[in-house]
């Protein structure tokens, strides 16, 4: 069992592969029917047929997750402890059976998968798990929890990405809103992953050095009174050269300032002097980022001239405030508004880039919200989303399954009532064919023995499952999908996991790849999915010899019928 | 700073308060602006105050995530690895700031909470925590995000048993689904806390106690191809007194006098043999417990058959075989339909009890499919709920929000231009008013220094906000609702953590209490929360000074105004 190069421990210490990075994801994260399953498979003597089986994806999406499966793998194990537990929950099972569980590893497991952070589409798999089939069965749940929300997430920060724009700043700021502190640092992980900037949970950007972002909430202004609060009211200027004494007063006296401005029509009345306690308070703590929460009680009449004294007086001693968040009302029209403001005082008291301070906006945004923005025109540079980003709200679960494909090399294929469950059976080599212009024109599925396509040379694209659905293809470039991350003990060459940064810059590259159709909000177009010839045959004859006879109209058999006219890839 | 009683670690240990279960749940577990601020407060010299804050419910919600709330605090510390990375990412903050964090846990702060699996209204506060501002600041991300799911997932779970009724087994298969390991472990939890029965999860019944379920796969079912897979065909009959030697055979029989039994009138035929293999092998291993997946080939005229043919020659070695799970199809129909056949067997073959297998249905269940067949009519004993119960799909997110309420016993009320987002300010203590029929009648907030109100002694109770809606009640027993579960400094009595089980009972029991259109599925009545005569006035007179003059009718003084008719009761 154990692998060419000792075992799975050592495989991964030699790889440097660490642990996953939640110390839940142990060999007992798995659902109690695959234990139910490993007995039964070791009771029929089938524990170490070799099992071929595939994740697919539902619909377009970014591929995460592969680094803590693969990271799962190298540390799989069971301890004393957890045999102690099965045995108590599987009293009927013998004792030979959790010897065997003693010794199980990953050493003789097989990992193929698409890098993390690629685009994938429908039918093609993500992943392929070749090993002895009762420890591949205890696989199929971790990897399925580890890539599901993954890819689910990552994907969905990638489609807010693409609303938002290139040139804004995007913050992922759903810890509160995640399942629980590890929903949460996945969510950041991911978030990351598919394009955002920066994080507001200390605890992801201690685990994965994602930027952190945060200021101040509105509780934070609340607990403030008035500006007799401020105890030590003095702040260096920033070249260090000279002390102001009492920056209190030169906020009063910017304050006075803006509330008298021509150019500004005397807009601000009197403003909540809590607000401003509280701003001028935190501009102390922060004097080279200040940037203010500015609608805790009135964002044009009080939170806006507030912020503008403040950051006014920060000029005076050489400092550049930040700019403001808004979290509640109406975001086009308040962005605008305070842009207005800050290019006003810009030119009124000609202080340069005062006009493009930055505006973040953070009320339970979304991809539509943000989309509807951009229809009406906003002035909001940077986007801090939560909820809808972190529960995917619009899909809350990806469909991702385990396939079992093949076992000891004969291709298998299930075949269900229900037609999104039909899978393409058997082992497969994955080819992406790109087009003159760089753009992907099409995903083909080869039969492991057919030889690979070639640049330059024409090669016969066929619908999975319609017959009159082909296309000849000529590729200027072909890439090939799977590529082994677990040798196990075969000698194949291993690819090294990339680093967060890396997948990153994957994905990010990957998504302006593709054909803007491809990706566009509204009625994009579907991406090509293909067989080669050689592939489709093999599908159809097996199809052939799998179903059963059906003889009759009964209403089991109209179910069991549909499998033969699958229309789902387009 | 320390309390009375040393340290908080030591104050957990006194009070036997473990880890937290997810070891995530560290001091780093909170968003950046946390630091932010606890560095502002700490600047001005305001950190030591003393804030006193609230975390709310939106709806009709079961409350959980006490205990690892409770958990948190108890292990509430900074490394100096923690230490070292806050440094890094907070360059700008002086060193004194750290040497505070150093020094800093949760002696000084006291929690006083609702009972976790209680039944909450919205408004009525489900925790109260007292102590350092900048503390409590650190502490909201984590209690937010340790309840928000938590709650979420419970009510989710409570609505299914609800729906389901008290008959039915709910068994909770969401490990694939939620938000990567712990969003799983604590999605087992929590269902289990709100009603189910079981889960699949393997680590969260070993972590929790929770029981197991979980038999087999459809690629198990695929991996077969002949019974000429099954090595040792032997099994004990269950007394021990005989062998049967060939268990297919005894199968093959059974097959036969099924199909040829006059009372089935031959609507069965062939049969997928490799269906027959992977029951009879699964049989083998679990004797005891044999519950077979019928729909991997077809459900009526394939998995049917070979279930009964296994289960009938088990119970010639006088073995009870559990039932079927069904995972596709018509599940109402379907469920009949094997019912039948179960009834005509036990009749046809004298087999006691085989009529009332167990069938368990687990194909995309919420609670809208099974309020569906509930009218349809079905035969369906036990469901198993994944997807649609871990992600909470018809609510992915609670909206539970801390409020600072009072900060060194000074009142603060938000107010935002957002209404659902204003709180009700001050520390108050609050009421569960019962009836006569043992209802709960109306939940009450009080001002902390007022008397609590007695059983058969008349009591107003007031509408927040409508000053028209007010009604007198004689509770026939009062419930105080906030207790105190970490009493920091103070020598108030502690109550001590309930286990999983019994918070489960409390679950239960609340909503059996409930007046019945309170929780039914269509247009439940509201449940009234109250406020005191005496909070009323305070409420009132507070926002009347802190309410800035609005002198004009711009687009944000509209905003502004809403606060004063907020109208999100009823």
């Amino acid at each position: 069992m154990a692998g060419a190069n000792g075992s799975a421990a050592a495989e991964a210490a030699a790889h440097r592969v660490g642990a996953p990075t939640n110390p839940m994801a142990t060999a007992l994260l798995t659902d109690q029917y695959q234990f139910s399953m490993a007995y039964a498979y070791w009771k029929a003597g089938k524990h170490a047929d070799r099992a071929v089986k595939n994740p697919f994806g539902g619909e377009f999406t970014v591929f995460a997750g592969l680094e803590e499966c693969i990271k799962f793998i190298a540390n799989f194990k069971f301890t004393e402890d957890d045999i102690l537990f099965l045995q108590s929950v599987m009293p009927m099972c013998e004792d030979a059976f959790f010897d065997y569980l003693r010794k199980t590893d990953c050493s003789d497991v097989e990992v193929y998968s698409i890098p993390e952070g690629s685009v994938v589409f429908p039918k093609v798999p993500l992943m392929r798990v070749e090993g002895p089939v009762a420890v591949v069965q205890l696989l199929e749940t971790p990897f399925v929890n580890l890539i599901n929300y993954a890819s689910l997430v990552t994907t969905n920060a990638a489609r807010h990405r693409h609303v938002a724009g290139k040139s804004k700043v995007l913050l992922e700021f759903g810890l509160r809103r995640a399942q629980g502190p590890d929903g949460a640092i996945s969510a950041s992980k991911y978030c990351f992953m598919g394009g955002f900037d920066a994080t507001s949970n200390v605890l992801a950007g201690n685990l994965f050095g994602i930027p952190l972002r945060g200021t101040h909430s509105h509780a934070y202004v609340s607990s403030y009174m008035s500006l007799d609060e401020i105890p030590d009211k003095s702040l260096k200027s920033k070249d260090g050269s000279r002390v102001c004494k009492n920056f209190v007063s030169l906020v009063k006296e910017w304050l006075q300032k803006i509330q008298l401005a021509d150019s500004l029509c005397g807009v601000f009345g009197e403003t909540n002097q809590s607000e401003l306690a509280a701003f001028a308070s935190y501009a102390l703590a922060f004097p080279t980022n200040f940037l203010a929460l500015v609608d805790t009680y009135d964002v044009m009449r009080s939170g806006i001239p507030n912020f503008c004294a403040v950051a006014l007086a920060l000029h005076d001693l050489g400092y550049k405030a930040s700019g403001i968040r808004l979290d509640s009302g109406d975001l086009a029209y308040l962005s605008i508004e305070a842009r207005k403001v800050f290019r006003t005082l810009e030119k009124e008291f000609n202080v340069p880039a005062f006009g493009k301070m930055i505006i973040t906006a953070s009320n339970d945004l979304n991809e539509e919200t943000i989309d509807a923005l951009n229809k009406q025109g906003h002035e909001v540079d940077s986007f801090g989303i939560g909820t809808y980003l972190v529960t995917c709200y619009s899909q809350a679960a990806l469909g991702c399954v385990f396939k079992l494909v093949e076992i000891n090399s004969r291709p298998r294929i299930k075949l269900s009532e229900d037609v999104a469950k039909v899978s393409i059976p058997c082992k497969k080599r994955c080819f992406r064919l790109y087009g003159k212009e760089g753009y992907p024109l099409v995903d083909i599925m080869m039969r492991e023995s057919e030889p690979s396509p070639k640049a330059g040379e024409r090669i016969l694209c066929r619908h999975p499952f319609l017959e009159s659905k082909r296309a000849y293809v000529v590729p200027q470039h072909v890439e090939e999908l799977l590529q082994c991350y677990w040798p196990g003990t075969s000698n194949k060459p291993r690819v090294e996991l990339p680093s967060l940064e890396e997948i990153r810059g994957r994905c990010m590259q990957q998504l302006e790849k593709l054909r803007p159709d491809h990706i566009r909000r509204l009625n994009p177009t579907p991406y090509k999915v293909s067989v080669s010839a050689k592939l489709y045959e093999f599908i159809h004859s097996l199809w052939l010899n799998e179903a059963p006879v059906i003889d009759s109209e009964t209403k089991a058999a109209k179910h069991r019928y549909n499998i033969r006219t699958p229309c789902f890839m387009e």
